[in-house]
């Protein structure tokens, strides 16, 4: 099957933020965009808003077996029970790819399970806004977003270069590529640890007044401190050992830096932030900043 | 002597970030502004640029006797030697304030060695920039800042209340007051705390190419890792003790919540989730968000 093309149909399974985004996005660009969610609302606003042609509130034959492109936008765990239940539904040669935020606890169980002539490749747009649903979906969000594609031995390289396309196609800053563990390490790193940071810088004290003294600085490290608990919850024990991992290797640097500062070692201390600087500095060029 | 007046004599010591957006903002209210720092190039910027009226490299009588209104915007330890040194130079009268990140460690010593005829009120505006320097200072940073008078047992009412007017001139968000000692440890919470936390972010691990993996969670709370060591680690050590409290009630909130995830307890995780979750919310409607 070729790679997309005008004639792709894409089934979006999941129409909340992410899965209405990818649905805002494709349709703009002229594909046929069809949605299977739970919610009948979701699904007329979108066909109100003309960012799908089409919903279902049920997974039925009629919605599934004309995709030749499928995006699972739903939580972690729902991925592998849907493909076991409704896989015989799909079009032989379907090209199927999800949107989920960790990589080693469900790729694998997928591909294994997976019929032999659909292909699954996982991968992550490293994209969101602190609200949900259809109604915050936003194709920008993609715009200076880098997207993770995470192969493994079980693609094949036309899968990987489709689920790349899908990435140039929703314009995002940068396509690469990760294995399902260094990805996990990564995300549990960049996104999952500072998620822990954020929450527990607002549980740790408790002043309602706050808003009165802040700077950017608080406001910058807590704007992720209005989460999703549930799928939040579900993400962080779908990556325990790797997000435990990061957590050991923060609080190490940060304990480190509380005995330099109790010690008076300022020179310490000047070395980590001059570091940290440097790095960030970089980290800056390389965005574009 | 009254409060701000047209005739208000203002003198800036220190003109960087801070002390050059002090200078615009209160130019552009036809304050008349003389300055004291260190570098030329930097008085000939400001005089180019028309944020002073003139410009001056060492302390002088013709720099410091006329001002009315005098406002400090040098590292802290700087301060005392300079009161010490050159009060003797002051208008009768004159009212003082400054713009530091710490108190308890400035105000006393120098309320306690100042003239008996002048009037020192704490102050700071919780405003700034990554960069530094007059080229970067801009009176809009102070729209959306929150700005803290510090008062003590030596100050005035009027004291106070020409502190806080100045606040007002520089169209800050909210103007409060704090004692020192509260200051210092929210400052210890909301700023340094927050510093500490980017800083270890960043160099507890080495990806030169974290560019391409990162979401906007970790650019947030990384933002702040590019800093004047010089002066921070100055700050830390001032607030030494302050600090350290901050780090720890911090570290064992984090430490409870690595328990948690270690433990698969998901109810006490999205507890922890939801708190902070409504706590920011607060947070965000205060601000008008």
């Amino acid at each position: 099957m070729a790679l997309w093309t005008k004639d792709t149909k894409v089934l979006i399974v999941g129409l909340g933020l992410i899965g209405g985004s990818y649905a805002r996005a494709l349709k703009k660009q002229g594909f046929d965009v069809t949605a299977i969610t739970r919610s009948q609302s979701s699904i007329d606003y979108a066909l109100e808003q003309q960012i799908i042609d089409r919903g279902f509130t049920q997974v039925c034959r009629e919605a599934v077996s004309h995709a030749d492109a499928i995006i699972f936008s739903l939580y972690p765990s729902a991925l592998l029970p849907w493909i076991e239940e409704h896989q015989h539904l799909f079009k032989p040669g379907v090209k199927i790819t999800d949107v989920t935020g960790v990589k080693t606890c469900i790729l694998y169980d997928i591909q294994k399970v997976l019929r032999a002539d659909a292909e699954f490749i996982g991968a992550h747009p490293m994209a969101g806004k602190e609200t949900s649903g259809v109604e915050s979906s936003d194709e920008k969000i993609f715009t200076k977003a880098n997207y993770i594609v995470v192969p493994t031995d079980k693609n094949t390289p036309e899968g990987i270069a489709w689920c790349e396309e899908l990435g140039h196609l929703l314009g995002v800053r940068k396509v690469t590529q990760l294995s399902p563990e260094k990805h996990d390490e990564m995300i549990g790193f960049v996104s999952q640890l500072t998620h822990c940071i954020a929450i527990c810088l607002m549980t740790c004290k408790d002043n309602e007044n706050l808003v009165n003294y802040t700077g950017d600085s608080f406001h910058d490290l807590t704007r992720i401190a209005r989460i999703n608990d549930r799928m939040w919850s579900e993400l962080f024990m779908l990556n325990q050992s790797a997000l435990l991992e990061q957590m050991d290797l923060f609080m190490e640097e940060f304990k480190d830096l509380r005995s330099m500062l109790a010690a008076g070692d300022v020179e310490g201390m000047r070395g980590k932030m001059q570091l940290s600087t440097q790095r960030r500095a970089l980290f800056d060029q390389s965005k574009g900043e």
